[in-house]
């Protein structure tokens, strides 16, 4: 096994966590592990968490460790002890939240996506812009881009492996909502969360295919649709009448990048059997890579460089010393599982807070998925024009 | 073993085939087995074969069985021993040969796509309309209908099994053009070839999505591109002037069903490490099935009727006796090739001569596919705007 | 595509088949599509089938393309027009048929496994042995060495790829037993089929652990039961008294090879859910291998020797050019079935005798195989003591 | 999200941890995390660590958070603030701590093998049954059992759905000593380690088979090599002598279980390209299970009780809130690693303590391993000889 020492005289970093839902967990876990895992610089001291309803915040810090509760994030912000602000909120509060921690010279881990309006991701990015002058940093929590085979793909990537970039393909499916008897939840009305599998799931799809690559968009082309348009809000009995839903259920699209590669993206709640399908595949001169979020151990890759009679597809178990983030886990073999992709993220985050740099994915980052997001929605809006990003 | 046999006096159709390259070795084989895997009401007697080239041609018939040469297909159709003619030669030929055979009374097997243009193939749909009043059949040559999984796919479907259809997402991928320096041929030529990836593999694509849907496509917005924009002509030295490449490499399509379900398409040869992915996945309310040419013997089925505890997509491995055309083939587990799809398009084809009906895939399904590969060429080359079919 | 021409004067082979049933019709097919599919240098004549039965022999004969039809197999063997013998009868005919026509110089293809004993097996090894010395070839049709993805294993082995052998493990499973109310047929009755999955299925198994390793076991230790201990008689009405079975349903056996390499065996016709699972894997010091009949295209491939960060299990699609008998079927990725390993046998049995050298497996090879069968029977019978071979 | 929460008063139990290497860095996750994921009856204390080396133990408990560390595991068992003592040492020393602690009326939870001697084990079994008779708690840490796909194989097994057993074929391979350059460690030497891949890897095989049947294995058949028979010392420079390896490099066997089904095992390190393939099949007359650690979110079911025409092996993505231990832990798709069945194992062992149940599986059920294991190295010693359990 690895040493993964932390010394005793570790400097601590206090964060404060804004939500404690579904992502609360799972950063909490994440913040709670990180220092037993790797030998990072700053040991995270969980300080307080933010919630409105005062008991539940107090229950929620009790289970998952943090010292203290607070019903306003404002005060949350303002705590000396907290140095770091993690909000794990509906996207609609990102804004606000994240703008006022970076003015007050906390840094953000902002969970994705950025925001719910391109007006209010451009705000964001520009106040981590500001902060980052004074050393304050921002990183926004496409954690997918930490599953060790996903960062071993883009390693390969960047060595060259795959040669020219010929085509990217990428998509999120997931089926809990092909049932059309699901109750309406905040997730499908479009005022809470800006849009439906496009944005919550979808903006994961580009955030890996502009990563992988290392090449932003320029153009989309796009579809989008609402299949079940009305549905019994949570809760409700029987007879409750139906509200509309205001999202979509699904998104195609089409885009291109500098290099000329083209790029085919899909995100549904629709695809009965799926999951949890975030897949993508990159096909180059040289070769290409897959990969499947419901197998996120291994990555496939297939090298044309070697002799056609041995050339396959391979299957690699990404858990080598030598992969990426592993060498502070387990021995070959002995996977890691989806939470472990924000221990990952946070080891990179306190590595760059402590080292000076600016963590990745930036707030420009979310920025520019963001705009991504909205020409798709343009163009679907507008008979699927070709939209320039 | 379940009996197979032809009784010795079944009467016999007469077959001349037009073109023995690629296809022409594979219909040969069809013609040569299927009277004996099938009990077909109809033996096939292989004629003749056509091919300008009289020592090529004479060659080929005895390699595969053919009984006499010709080098006109003219001569061919009017043979009196002649009752079906198989065409198996490039695009840019099909629509004079079909329409001579159809109006000298022949049957006519026509192989994918029906023709290179739009207005080619209105002829040929017209020609064989015609035809069928004088109880002359013709079908198109859309082989992976008759792949025992697809089939399968689509009792499933007709059944109900996926209950109202969400979602389709098709791909046909190979990788014989990403090396840069693989030369020119027909193939690459728009005169030759009508088009490039479109055409030739996602005429295949589309024809099964409308197939196992039940649907045509009601409209597509389109993206193409060509990677390699010129290459060596095929045999030329080092030195040869490149010539350029005129057809696609690629083309990407999302597209509308009458139900409401949306379908995402792409067609290429660039895909390295994909030889010959011919994939389909369809997602319904109820279930889902999905397929992938290279493992052409299984299908993969979701049915979300059943507990959600033992949920999960089959592996079936399409060789049991009760799977479309098992009955006459092996024992379970003994797999099928892909050579044996044009067998089975054999028996059904003959089947229908027999018995008076008019075969699918009809040259109104093949123009119908037309429609779509030229209303994806016009959103191409109109900034992907939507395009009604 | 490949040429694939037989020249107009290329010399016949005039071929007689006993049996017609299952394996007749497999063996049929292959004489027929041969030399459509190679340049074979001999040409085989489909001269004649034997069988018992007249009107059925002659309906078989009709149906699969054989000229004349004889009832009994010494007129077969008698036949001027027949200069090879295809055995396709049950194991308990196998040795008088071989030897009487190994004694009358034809040469001989006889099924697999050899014989139902051992003493059969040693005097066809003997009366094999003494015709090689005048040019009358005898090969025993362990088909699946000729499944490419296996010759491809066997080619990679040889050249050193795996390196020193560790491991291998063979099993063939099957479940078309698993229901007990499946009735007996003279495959579940020792007179007729000498053993039950050991030497159905098993015998597979051992060949391909021997041929792939290129070395024969020394020595094994087995255990074989018989879940299911008596069926009622196939055809037989519900009151009907059950008959005992008297061969193993199942066979497991340990085994050594002179090379300090391990193997494991398992043969059973009980194992629920597969269906014709013939699976080998091989690991090695530098590699390993791994192969399922049920995915009869594909190879897998680990090489240790690249770098540990790129390397996994590959999945070969073994349909490129320079794949073992390749060069003559389709293009990549359109994929072969079962039936073409007969195909393929035939190939090479011709090409050997033409030749003039002796084709593998040979009669020896077929007699190793038997011992192999006898040592596992005789040590399940003495609490699994190890048993030299 | 279930809820999750642990109440602010829930009672706390001391754990005492000795050893903290590998299997001690994954039990400290399990018991720093079991409370936050599971609502559980006892909420874990982390106590104390004991370690021989001072320093090393504290920095270990620094790092994995544990409040003490002892250099004696004596101190350790006499500490007030220590119920339950959890042993991650190697085998040789298990014996004595566990005794001492289930004296000292501690709970002990110990690491597999329970001993590396029969002897041991049974004195632990015997030291057990004692303790347990005044509600002091032992349970070995056979944690793959807690892998939720396991736990759904036993649950459907137990409901009946693969009927009457048949087959069971269970295989624990790793490649790590495939390089004969590897050194030698004390996992290589009989007197630290018991013995080799058996002892190691193969227990777990064993359980597991005993686990999911719920049947005892009656007799055992084995066979045991050393592939590397000498390895230079761990640290050796260069020139350093070799030292003999004297455990076993793989360990293969047949057994028999009670209701007449047989068994098929094989352990290795030499399995050159598997990581940790511990993998399970089980075909019963119903129905068939079969699980790969590899991908330990997967189950594989085949039920023969549904229509041949759709059935197949369905890969059950074992994330349902309704799948055992899930209803604590994501939503569906989100995947478990391999160290979270640490979690679920230490959330089961707190239950049970709570309830005052023995926990499962019980120094009995380890004790039954140890005597297979014995039962193989008796088999292997004589000639692979039927050695009864």
């Amino acid at each position: 096994m690895p040493a993964r020492s932390s010394q005793p005289d570790t400097p601590e970093l206090g964060i404060g966590m804004v939500g404690y839902a579904f992502m609360g967990a799972a950063h909490s876990r994440a913040w709670a592990t990180v220092a037993q895992v790797f030998d990072v610089p700053l040991r995270p001291r969980m300080a307080a968490l933010a919630g409105r309803d005062g008991a539940a915040a107090r229950a929620a810090a009790h289970r998952f460790g943090w010292r203290h509760a607070e019903t306003d994030w404002r005060a949350l912000i303002n705590r000396d002890d907290v140095q770091l602000v993690d909000i794990c909120t509906p996207g609609d509060t990102h804004a606000e939240i994240a703008i006022a921690a970076l003015d007050a010279g906390k840094h953000v881990l902002c969970e994705k996506p950025l925001a719910n309006t391109l007006a209010e991701a451009e705000a964001m990015a520009g106040a981590a812009a500001r902060a980052a002058r004074n050393g304050v940093r921002a990183m926004v929590g496409f954690n997918y881009r930490r599953v060790p085979a996903v960062a071993l793909a883009r390693r390969l990537i960047a060595e060259g492996r795959i040669g020219t970039l010929r085509h990217v393909r990428a998509s999120y499916l997931q089926d809990w909502l092909a049932d059309a008897a699901v109750p309406l939840t905040w997730r499908l009305q479009r005022e809470r969360a800006g849009s439906g599998a496009l944005g919550d799931i979808g903006a994961h799809a580009i955030d890996l295919a502009q990563y992988l690559s290392g090449e932003p968009l320029t153009g989309v082309s796009g579809l989008m649709t609402t299949f079940v348009t009305e549905r019994s809000p949570a809760g409700a009995s029987g007879g409750a009448e139906k509200a509309p839903v205001t999202v979509d259920d699904a998104a195609l699209f089409t885009g291109r990048l500098p290099s000329g590669a083209v790029a085919l993206f899909e995100a549904t709640r629709f695809a009965t059997g799926r999951k949890n399908a975030l897949t993508i595949e990159l096909n180059g001169e040289l070769g290409s890579l897959a990969f499947d979020l419901e197998r996120l151990n291994e990555l496939s890759f297939y090298d044309r460089t070697e002799s056609g009679t041995t050339a396959g597809f391979r299957r690699i178990l990404v858990t080598e010393p030598d992969h990426p983030y592993l060498e502070a886990w387990w021995p070959p073999g002995h996977v890691l599982g989806w939470e472990h992709t924000f221990v990952n993220q946070a080891r990179d985050l306190l590595t760059d807070i402590a080292a000076g740099s600016d963590p990745e994915p930036s707030f420009a980052d979310g920025l520019q998925v963001q705009r991504v997001l909205a020409a798709v929605e343009h163009s679907a809006a507008h008979g699927s024009a070709w939209t320039k990003i």
